[in-house]
């Protein structure tokens, strides 16, 4: 985090908040706060919606939210890297607490994924996870304690530790990564908290998806 | 099948040779098949593809190939419900032999569907199978011999005494719901045989999805 | 249900109290009622407790909690048909809540279930997913709306309806199948009010499984 | 591996002929190898036949082929830590390419095990899995190329830079953890190689539990 600027990853989950034309004016919401106040920010949207967002919006990351491990052929109900990247996807989402991954899954979803260039961010419940899972060849790794999912105190303030442990264990395999933290994430102290720690950007999700207004709630984990 | 036109289901399951665009073609030339012979289409399509295809035709009925027994929320990864009808989903595919759904989640699959008013069509591997899932409220279910799909023999061929039981035994339980066979299906003959055993229709995948003109692979199953 | 007479099957599942010599205990404690009351009793205890358990009794029926759907051979951490057959398994649960199948598997378990002589216990959440795993050649079906598992008041008391369509379902499509009720069920009162409504028993858990005398815990249902 | 002998892990996964009594044989005649030729040899048996295999023999080591992530409870059909401790389980194998796990319930199994004073080997189909794994506080990590597995040619033979590179990723982050490798080691040839090329043992299965003669082909890899 040279720039002292976090990357933000904003899921949208299945929230019925933010699907279809809900999607598409959070992610340009995200566009305008980006462009506006130079940092990275990108947006994990359901694979109904990801055509239609991508094309509405310019410079901004769209990921997946879930790819399987499988290339293309017969794979009814599968979503493959392929569909994806034809869908506009620049990166995917791989192993959310709700939408766990087997660790060889894992490993073969990243393959593909690098092979068909597409970003990866994959999640992990505890710094250990984290660090097993930046063994792979993936571009950003995310912490998430399950049990502050969702909840009203943030994982820097609730278990700082947590983010110190996890930039410790994922340093040791890989220097590289970027490090994202999620969990609770609702403003700029959080935030600010996150990259004190170590970490080089949140992952959030209802304090966006399910904002009022989206746009406001994004700016608020900047300023 | 009063009328002695087949009902048929067309699965581009995730070939490659069958997304984006190709999806859409498909799909426009199953609707024009189906209007010039006047029977029932309908494709099943990836969901990153289903807003993009629905969108390009106009009379002819779009499925989703699967979907996830939730509502809606904090279900990253999931298709749930209401994605696939802000799509524009006519239907789901739902338990097909490469997306198997546990027994508990295709009640509430099937629950969800009526609900927000989707199709469903429920696939199983045998007769008996077949008869469990049309204990549930659906509209169709296809009976598919795992052995068969992807072979160069139709089931109607190989195994007229599946399609025949299977009619018995769903016919045991459910008076309305449409019988679709399906398995190495390819052309008219194999249909036909298929409508005389008692079958309803028809579900098929590569013989279209692969098809180097799929517009005269789907005409080969009605004439 | 001629008799009057109540089935009872009692799931040890994995509770702490009963592993090993208290699987042991409380099946003998099973055995004793069942040859005072002359009642029919099964016991499902986990796989690491069959043989030991089994080789402990003389007529009282045990049964394995779960079985996947494959005969022999390269299935390392599977429970198949012949080992639970060698442990001296006299049938098999099927499809509990807290480990349920996929349609698919429960068709295949059932008919290794026959073909190597197990009795088949199929459980399901709703009226209608026990209708149709009595599609299947199952001995019996247990209904438990998983809402009330391990809760206070007793489906017989919370959701009678549920039992009535539940037999009148069943009974639709199968003349020979048990029917037994579970959820919440503690005492007599609970086990007649569940025959008065047609059902042919009872499954229970926790009431028998973490009772301080289990003894009186199962005599409890039957006077 | 300092002495230069071999580990030896002879898993006997669902094979007819390693269950019941012929798990207690074979596991006898590891039990007499191990004594004779003095090195470190572990059997991993089914749950149904863990207890009686445990009470058969003295000093040699049995393992659980697989477990569930859950400490005790209404888990009916899960395999506990507390079942496989009550029947006498030294250790369990996790995440065996039949029986594959997610990254998370790696993680929390091998707490488990931990805490419940069980062993752990946990598979990996890639070297990088394999470093992944060892991520967490594990005994052993075995690695099998899944195309070798059950295979003619050994992993020494057909793919030593897989052994190579497991070494060289596996020690970057544990420098105590033991490492075995299969798939289709058959001979005292294939053990050494896998010696050679930095590996602390093997992990077999077929070659043992279906032989013949199973002391004799134990006897082959060491000698």
């Amino acid at each position: 985090m040279e720039s002292g600027k976090p990357i933000i990853g904003i899921n949208l989950k299945a929230y019925s908040q933010a699907i279809g034309m809900n999607a598409v004016k959070i992610t340009k919401a995200a566009e305008d706060v980006s462009k506006t106040y130079g940092c990275e920010i990108f947006v994990c949207v359901m694979p109904t919606d990801l055509r239609m967002v991508k094309s509405s919006v310019s410079s901004i990351k769209v990921f997946g939210q879930h790819m399987d491990p499988v290339e293309d052929g017969a794979y009814t109900g599968h979503i493959t890297p392929l569909a994806l990247k034809d869908a506009g996807a620049d990166g995917v989402m791989l192993n959310h607490s709700e939408r766990r991954l087997r660790l060889d899954q894992i490993d073969e979803c990243v393959k593909l994924a690098v092979k068909h260039g597409l970003k990866t961010l994959v999640c992990a419940n505890t710094p250990l996870e984290a660090k097993a899972v930046s063994c792979f060849d993936i571009d950003m790794v995310a912490v998430e304690p399950p049990e502050l999912i969702g909840g009203k105190v943030s994982v820097s303030t609730a278990k700082p530790e947590v983010i110190k442990n996890t930039v410790k264990e994922v340093r040791d395999v890989n220097k590289y990564v970027k490090i994202l933290v999620g969990a609770g994430i609702k403003n700029s102290v959080d935030v600010k908290k996150s990259l004190v720690l170590g970490a080089d950007g949140v992952l959030l999700a209802s304090a966006v998806a399910k904002a009022q207004d989206p746009k406001k709630a994004i700016e608020n984990l900047i300023v």
